[in-house]
């Protein structure tokens, strides 16, 4: 059942707000990258940086989910990884995305919000949310721990000795 | 409250089983290392690694507890980090550490598995258990969960802004 995701063209995407400035934690994303493309069709979406600093944190949101929802077609399940979310284990998240590789989406766009989280307006869409950890890390190294996550939920779900 | 960690001398250990390789990572760790040691002295001991890739998990794990015990000194709190362990968020663990550091140990001792975790000898030693996350990372990814959070929890102490 796990190929039908491939042969269908169901795509995974990580939508950001910010893109990875530091070069060593961008050569650990893109090794996860290629890894992961063995298996699924992947790509990272990093949505234009607002710039303005002068900004409030609540207008920075707002500003942020309006650019986030631009990038939303139809036929996405869309996942926020957010604090709040609920805490999987890794072998819970590969049952989870086996799960949905067998439905009709044609994208799982997978979310990180910026500094200030995420704006009430994408609260308000409902997307299913699932956190990484109870702790609070940077939100360029959250997607390598959810490159890492993704990489190894399908090592799991092919039943593969994970790659060092 | 909080200098007196530096004061009296207290130390934090980040004691392993294997080295970094992955240059990458090792350097985003070395970057972290410096950040922390303008809080607290800290260091890392890797224990020599088992080679024999032709011994049991058991016995692996059996010859990892031997070289973690010896590491192991009067005067140590020995905290695991453990998958099965408390999930605390990042201000609970700046709290944790805060109130450890007002107390008589000499060193805090992090203590992180090799791929096959603890032996069921280092589990009756009664160590306390910290779970970065419920999800299963490699062990050298680890490292870096950890020194980034043991700089943040600094930060929370300091109520510093995080310096990206």
């Amino acid at each position: 059942m796990f190929y039908l995701a491939y042969f269908f063209g169901m795509e995974i995407v990580l939508l950001s707000v910010n893109k990875v400035k530091n070069q060593n934690l961008k050569s650990l994303i893109d090794e996860y990258d290629k890894r992961i493309r063995h298996y699924i069709k992947f790509s990272h979406i990093n949505i234009s940086n607002i710039k303005n600093s002068k900004k409030s944190p609540l207008d920075h949101i707002n500003s942020e989910a309006i650019l986030i929802k631009k990038e939303i077609k139809k036929g996405d399940l869309c996942i926020l990884l957010d604090e709040k979310g609920d805490l999987l284990d890794s072998k819970k998240f590969s049952e989870f995305l086996n799960k949905t590789y067998n439905t009709n989406y044609k994208r799982i766009v997978f979310i990180i919000g910026g500094s200030y989280g995420f704006s009430e307006s994408i609260y308000l869409l409902n997307f299913k949310k699932i956190s990484l950890s109870k702790m609070t890390f940077t939100h360029q190294m959250t997607k390598l721990f959810f490159c890492e996550q993704l990489y190894r939920a399908h090592t799991i779900l092919k039943n593969e000795k994970y790659h060092h």
